[in-house]
């Protein structure tokens, strides 16, 4: 199992060989730097899709040889998007990543059905890959970027996308917190009824490979002490490997108040497609972006 | 202004005199000791309202004389609420806090018309208080306890709250960040609708006391970086007084957070009635028990 960003990097050094990753739109300093720092490292190899003056401008700043780098000339978003998917498609790439072009258009070639990415009946959805040093383990919280109002059937395909991270983390069987206000049902709070019916759907066999439990305070889901206080016998309080969050809202402030106030290392992760994706934001530190790199590689390769 | 948990304390210390505190159930040692605490360090005078027996029991078990406390035997949790209610309401106690007895019956005394603590068109609703220790300043969260779905009306009544405990603390001109998922108006997202309206509303002097800006990121509202990597120009972004919380869960979850991950020092006050109350929680740990009897002291003085 891994247990830490640093032992996600071990375990890529010494795996399945680099993956490759396909940069749409490098000609921006700040996803550019972040593929640099992960190729310095042997995590990857990259090749650049953008503006190619411009790139081979900014290598030169990182004081980077262009000749490690794959470059592919491309002065359109749309089409820049479009060549790094058509790559990963046809084999010749395994990742993904958004430079500076427009989310939209990213998201767009990612959802294109001729790629095959996302199947079906799939949802895509993010997770945050939270680092706990102190107790030496991962914790993944979802959704804090995409699904706004996820309602019960996306909810499923939520927690379904976070536990197929947790087992390419070596999390064999995860205890997954549905997280509310409260511990207990009460109707007219929608995220305590969609947590009865998630913990009761994995209790049937209708969710599987994990163990789901909630609804669960964000105190009783976290801290054992604070569970045992409310009197709550759980296989999931206190020790839970994935937080399902009640919406968008709770999510995205929950997740940006680890970085900012706890100052906890994280990852952020696209699930819910048959590749990985790396979405970095302009407001993550380089460390976290980094984080998101490494969770990426791990995303894609076999089961640890 | 005050600025942390322990400015808060000296105020009080060389202020109008000690506030009393009627204390419903006080048969309760996690309740009792607190109030014992705050008591020993010279903040408060105690009526215990209760269990005679049981309170002298663990009076003694606190290595504490009884003497120094008013003690109004009482058995039934609805009596022991509307004797504390009472005792505020003939100006024989300040300030009234919940021990062991049913928060239902605790919130009716309070709610009880014929004690006129709640104004007509008022609203209930919590706040938390938290201490930015590297800052040296204090903020405030609000709604993360009472309020599930407050929709627009709602939420001006809740920042309202919250603008009031700013000004207690000696904050003349709050600033309140309404904090949404992202920082742009989104008309599926609901939280960043009641934001514009907040900010506009504040614009044309509807809501007074206070600058106001949203929707703002959470990164935004606290980081003044994250605000210029977004490139967003406002008066609150970075330097938040007040976070304005979309609904329950998104409150509920983010003060948790910063209770078991950032473990940063925090208060819970109940804000709305024309009295303070002090309900703390069980899991609350003792340092934070005394953080909320400070608060509601801080309450009940003249603005400091």
């Amino acid at each position: 199992m891994l247990r830490s960003f640093s032992q996600m990097e071990q375990h890529i050094l010494k795996g399945e060989g680099k993956k490759r990753v396909a940069l749409a739109g490098a000609h921006d300093l700040d996803a550019l730097s972040s593929l640099v720092d992960a190729r310095r490292k042997g995590i990857v190899e990259a090749i650049l899709i953008g503006r190619e003056e411009k790139i081979l401008e900014l290598l030169n700043q990182l004081d980077e040889d262009p000749n490690g780098y794959q470059i592919i000339p491309q002065s359109e978003d749309a089409l820049c998007a479009r060549t790094a998917c058509q790559l990963v498609r046809d084999g010749q790439a395994d990742i993904p990543m958004k430079g500076m072009i427009q989310t939209a258009a990213f998201m767009r070639a990612i959802l294109d059905k001729s790629n095959g990415f996302v199947p079906e009946r799939g949802l895509l959805s993010q997770a945050t890959l939270l680092e706990l040093p102190e107790e030496e383990r991962m914790m993944i919280i979802s959704d804090c970027a995409v699904n706004i109002a996820p309602e019960y059937p996306d909810k499923v395909k939520i927690l379904q996308n976070a536990v197929f991270l947790a087992h390419r983390l070596g999390i064999g069987c995860p205890k997954a917190a549905v997280v509310a206000p409260v511990e207990v049902i009460n109707p007219v709070m929608q995220s305590t009824i969609d947590a009865a019916m998630l913990s009761k759907a994995n209790e049937r066999g209708q969710i599987q490979g994990c163990i789901v439990d909630g609804p669960l305070g964000l105190d009783n889901a976290v801290s054992i002490q604070a569970a045992k206080h409310k009197g709550i016998s759980s296989p999931v309080a206190g020790v839970a490997d994935i937080l399902l969050m009640p919406d968008l809202c709770a999510g995205n402030i929950f997740t940006k108040s680890l970085t900012y106030f706890a100052k906890l290392p994280t990852a952020g992760a696209l699930l819910g497609a048959s590749i990985p994706v790396i979405m970095t934001s302009r407001t993550d530190s380089p460390e976290d972006k980094y984080h998101s790199i490494l969770t990426a590689v791990i995303l894609s390769q076999a089961s640890c």
